[in-house]
């Protein structure tokens, strides 16, 4: 099983009436500190407030209707559930969402304020996919995993269709991509896309410290895992092992991965309040802070950076914004 | 002197490969405490975060090349700053600043970093408009109203051009606009665009309790002043007066005034955050802010609120976000 760019370009097709395209943005002053130009392509503004959405509007949309007669179930640990609520709200079907018992409480209160039910697990210990298989196999319901998924994939591939766009749009001198990843579905998928817009185009992965398990895999050439799922601020975005999906896409088409300290992702959200004025949450400003602040960065006159998402709680912004 | 909409347009063709065309954002759990579907033209996206990029642009881009040898002056609480400093670097030319004594730090660093020499001023004691003009002539500056100019208002007005064709996009039943409103030049300009490309829609304006000098203006049908120009959290936003171009046509325009208070702005603040992921400053968030609270509200299917910049510092977002 893999994704193609036409599966891309049909899932857009059947979700754009419902997403955000969302903006590039650019900062003179965020280029200044990072001495380079950056474009950011801002997914905390897509609805629900990360890209999730457009995988979880793909894969929904995808399913017959005795299939969205019975219901949706997802696991994650809170941006792929609210997308996958929101999403089936949408298309007037029931969703369970099985997410860690340290998901922070406003990904929680979310998902359930836009209608699905909250099954809890606990991180490290149960398999959230044993879970999930169990529920869908006794009620009936279509699992749409959080990235191991082609439908989820061409989904989050539309963000390469709309980045393509406006590189062309604006005459942009594109040679690189920085992406936040977790699973690897964003990844994959915009790797994809570019592989067929944009060929010059290679896309890198950043991670957390201590959790670059893409990183590690790309450069091993095989999925390795990472020892802990535990104790990361960038909870968007950790991930047990890289995809069986979306591995062998990274494997041909990414450029390898950057991983960056939880310092540097505090600063890069800092950064981000100041100079565009938009909320990251620390797993969608891993790729920014990677641009900011990681050695051996590709050359790319204007540097992409996609960054994923802005479902943060109060707490941790207010920690962010007293970083020095 | 006023201003039509083939100035906004002519306008709109110097500046729009320069600012950003920023989105019109919606998000279901907003609407669910809105109790109404809100669509909010995002500002704070803007380059220089904040709207007043667009008029500066305009206004410089109309100048002659002698007037850009000799420099631009302007007085500003810091959002016509910032745009006037880094349009005047784009185009080449010098920038001079008069701002008050207590303008937000983060204003007049970002204004001096993008080039331009900031003079202070005591606000409430001196007269901005006087040392202004006493500059100007003395060096042959060009000075930039802030909003009594016609071609800042026309560069204001291109948010009403890119409002009209993302309503026709989104078929969008758009009856009233909600806009923050200091000294009334992005009011004047959306509103005038908005009369000629959709008449049925009426712009209201929005401004914070005890400097509500446009609601005041709009309902005795002539200019009056605020008491005082001191006091209010909403810097971007306080001006003495409605301005002597921007009046009349608010006059024959605009559906009326609404008034918040800082706590409602405040809270706004926070629900921009969690629900946009959107940095809104205080002034920038009047508008939401009564789209929230206010009482009496015109009817409209979807009701589009201009949310007008982000330039906030690190303690006042603080403050917002402890707001129960």
């Amino acid at each position: 099983m893999t994704v193609n760019f036409t599966d891309i370009e049909r899932a857009h097709q059947r979700i754009s009436h419902l997403i955000t395209k969302t903006p590039l943005l650019n900062s003179p002053r965020l280029d200044a500190i990072a001495g380079r130009r950056l474009w950011l392509k801002a997914e905390p503004l897509q609805v629900t407030g990360s890209f999730k959405f457009r995988g979880a509007c793909s894969a929904i949309s995808a399913l017959s209707s005795e299939a969205l007669r019975r219901g949706v179930i997802a696991y994650s640990s809170g941006n792929h559930a609210q997308g996958i609520a929101l999403a089936a709200k949408l298309f007037k079907t029931r969703a369970t969402i099985v997410m860690p018992h340290d998901a922070p409480a406003n990904k929680v209160a979310n998902t359930r304020a836009y209608g699905a039910v909250v099954v809890h697990y606990e991180r490290g210990v149960e398999s959230r996919e044993d879970i999930g298989a169990d529920l869908a196999r006794r009620h009936g319901l279509s699992l749409v995993k959080p990235y191991d998924d082609p439908a989820v994939i061409a989904g989050q591939g539309s963000v390469g269709l709309e980045l393509s766009e406006q590189i062309a749009e604006r005459e942009l001198s594109v040679s690189a991509i920085l992406c936040c990843c977790g699973g690897g579905g964003l990844s994959a998928g915009i790797a994809t896309a570019m592989a067929a817009t944009n060929p010059g185009v290679t896309l890198y992965t950043a991670e957390p410290e201590g959790f670059e398990d893409t990183a590690r895999s790309l450069s091993l050439g095989e999925r390795v895992a990472n020892e802990t799922e535990q104790g990361s601020i960038c909870d968007a975005i950790v991930t047990p092992i890289p995809g069986e999906i979306t591995f062998p896409i990274l494997k041909a088409l990414a450029g390898g991965g950057f991983a960056v300290s939880d310092d540097q992702t505090l600063r890069a959200m800092r950064y981000a309040f100041d100079t565009l004025k938009l909320v990251i949450e620390p797993g969608g400003a891993v790729a920014l802070a990677a641009a900011l602040f990681a050695d051996n960065l590709p050359s790319s006159d204007d540097l992409v950076v996609i960054v994923s998402g802005g479902n943060v709680d109060e707490a941790m912004f207010a920690k962010a914004l007293t970083i020095s």
